[in-house]
């Protein structure tokens, strides 16, 4: 079958997600299968409006520039796809005799390339969709990780050890820090900031994940402890976190707050776990919230990302022009020592409706740290060493004065 | 005269404060004036518990290391000084035979030091006192800049490019991004985040400092405009940003948000700006709080300001072994086409009890921007060019629907 090809970016914007694109692009120059190269803008909401781009007729020099460019280049959406929207984007595909759709993106695209397929094939018209994979949150079924997970791991590591080293400095005063992370139902990136230790005690001292029911009198005696024991205390939270009815700690709860997709906006944990810190147990708390800058850091993207990101693109191509449908490229690691990964394809059903939290082997007794085989799992996915950072040795002064 | 030295670290970390430690303490091995060379254990903190070490038999390979790691290797503080305090001290100093004193921090560590050679002299003991400057706040007197303040501006810079293209790319869902910056009294670091825009209109599209009183009906209004023009918007804010009564905005106004110097706890500016858009426009908000991360980052420190903060170091040093007291090593811009900077001595009563604001000609009229001689100001300090990004250029698809 030949026929033009589009590619769509989907969800959350990451450090990576353009790789992806200059991987899909220029896999597509290089098949003969493949007519026009068309992009859309926002995501199925630019589609359905027919808001597209020629990528055929982009500056050559793009798609290297685009492989250091963080965010999402031809835009990003989150809309919710009805059936009638379908039937308008298959009319849309079938004028502009597309036959290839790739979509970059989470379980939520995933889903709306699965639904596309079936009313495709409903209104006749032969498609071979392919989803690509994309999310930060690495909580996508059927692949090892998940292209831009690694970056923003990359990133928290490097950047909860230079928080920590501001907390071992000043915590005389601020005392308590709690770092809030990205991840609503799953807590990979929260469990990620754990590769900021270099030994153990180090920051962060505890974790919180949406997979564990939060325990205000369990939080109360945990941040006790650690600051009996080091004076200082940081914390690492999951934005979506929940008490044990299932609730978002969240200082907001205002209507306004929902996305388009229904969901509550999160982001009040940390003001949560502060004001309990502070009134229940007198010490004095501060919060990091990095937030969308965590997930868009090109200068400490993970070159392990960067390759593989590169390398889904280049496969959701041969995918579809061998005439594959209805699947999603998947990260397959590779066993053996050292890290290798290969690529494989999965089926849609098997990805969609679904969502892999952090499992239970990777999540400390306790509930507020992660365990050894989480680090062995995500330490290579960083692409090489975190810098290592100096302390002063002990080298005490004797005391001279009474 | 032959004696001890000591030195000590105050206020929040950097990224390039222990360069400054690093530059005093080979100076410090240099010079055959100094005998000891101690460190004060969390500033002044402890010097007053006699918490010193000897920073002479530390490994000889950390001196390197340490030039880059972040944060404040010796202990930070942030105590009120009393004048019972200080007469302490001295007996400290007197009982170790130090006659060097070095202290590197901001207005309030220049105090001390201030207050400790009239304390020093009242005792008739023997003292060199030096100030050394150190305050991503950019806010001491009679220098061109601070060390510490080139890096923040330099990890503002990049990260609010990258946030910028997150938006650009998902502003359709996530509508306004308010970004928080430190900054109490001085819009210095708010200011720094201009320098992410690669072309005029890219984000921040809004700036908002200490120096200019929040008018709410102003900002609302501003937002409006940007949201109409571009279709999202990115605001930058001050912590320390206040209405026209003095009045900090903050959700927070709890009494244990208290400083030990007394001064209230900041970081609730941006969820009260998140409230206005979303309460009084109806937009979607969300906010980044980078907190203490901006301030530590070590891998997009200013190579300027590193070079710099050791300067001042060792600028330290040889002041004191000359017998100079009651100064502060200051900053020096040459003039002349390209940056070249060099060190001088400032009277500390030109720099206690002084705060430098960012001065009327770098703030635009309209009050939510800067202008383009802060750009050339700061500009030189990033020590290089910031990563430039790739936007897709404007190649659309002629529309075949109806």
């Amino acid at each position: 079958m030949k026929g033009n090809l589009i590619v769509g970016q989907s969800g959350g914007p990451t450090a990576v997600v353009n790789v992806t694109l200059a991987g899909v692009v220029e896999a597509a120059m290089q098949s003969s299968s493949v007519g026009e190269i068309l992009g859309m803008r926002h995501g199925v909401q630019g589609l359905l409006q027919e808001d597209l781009t020629d990528l055929r007729r982009q500056p050559a020099e793009l798609w290297t520039r685009l492989k250091e460019t963080p965010s999402a280049a031809l835009g990003s959406s989150r809309m919710k796809v009805t059936d009638e929207d379908l039937g308008r984007i298959v009319e849309v595909l079938r004028a502009h005799d597309v036959r290839y759709f790739l979509y970059v993106g989470g379980e939520g695209s995933a889903s709306v390339v699965h639904r596309l397929v079936r009313a495709a094939r409903e209104r006749r018209y032969e498609l071979s969709a392919v989803a690509v994979p994309k999310t930060i949150d690495n909580d996508l079924a059927e692949t090892d990780h998940c292209p831009g997970y690694p970056s923003v791991a990359r990133w928290l590591a490097i950047s909860v050890r230079e928080a920590g080293l501001d907390s071992e400095a000043i915590g005389v005063v601020d005392t308590v820090k709690v770092i809030e992370t990205m991840g609503r139902d799953a807590g990979w990136i929260a469990a990620s900031t754990a590769l900021a230790r270099e030994r153990a005690g180090e920051a962060p001292h505890l974790i919180y994940l949406p997979e564990r029911a939060f325990d205000q009198e369990r939080f109360l005696a945990d941040v006790s402890r650690v600051h009996w024991e080091r004076g200082h205390v940081v914390i690492a939270v999951s934005e979506g976190v929940k008490d044990a009815r299932g609730q978002y700690l969240s200082a907001s709860q205002r209507a306004v707050d929902r996305d388009p997709v229904g969901r509550p906006q999160l982001g009040g944990a940390t003001q949560v776990l502060c004001d309990l810190a502070a009134s229940q147990l007198g010490l004095k708390a501060r919060f990091d919230k990095p937030g969308t800058i965590q997930r868009v850091s090109s200068a400490m993207a993970s070159p392990v990302d960067r390759d593989e990101a590169y390398r889904v693109g280049t496969e959701a191509v041969r995918a579809a022009v061998d005439g594959r449908t209805d699947v999603m490229v998947s990260i397959v690691r590779e066993p053996g020592p050292g890290y290798r990964s290969s690529t494989a394809l999965v089926a849609l059903t098997q990805v969609v409706g679904r969502t892999r939290t952090v499992p239970p082997e990777f999540i400390a007794g306790s509930g507020s740290d992660i365990t050894e085989p989480f680090v062995q799992y995500l330490m290579p996915l960083l692409g090489g060493p975190l810098p290592s950072y100096a302390r002063l040795a002990s080298t005490p002064v004797p005391r001279k004065m009474s």
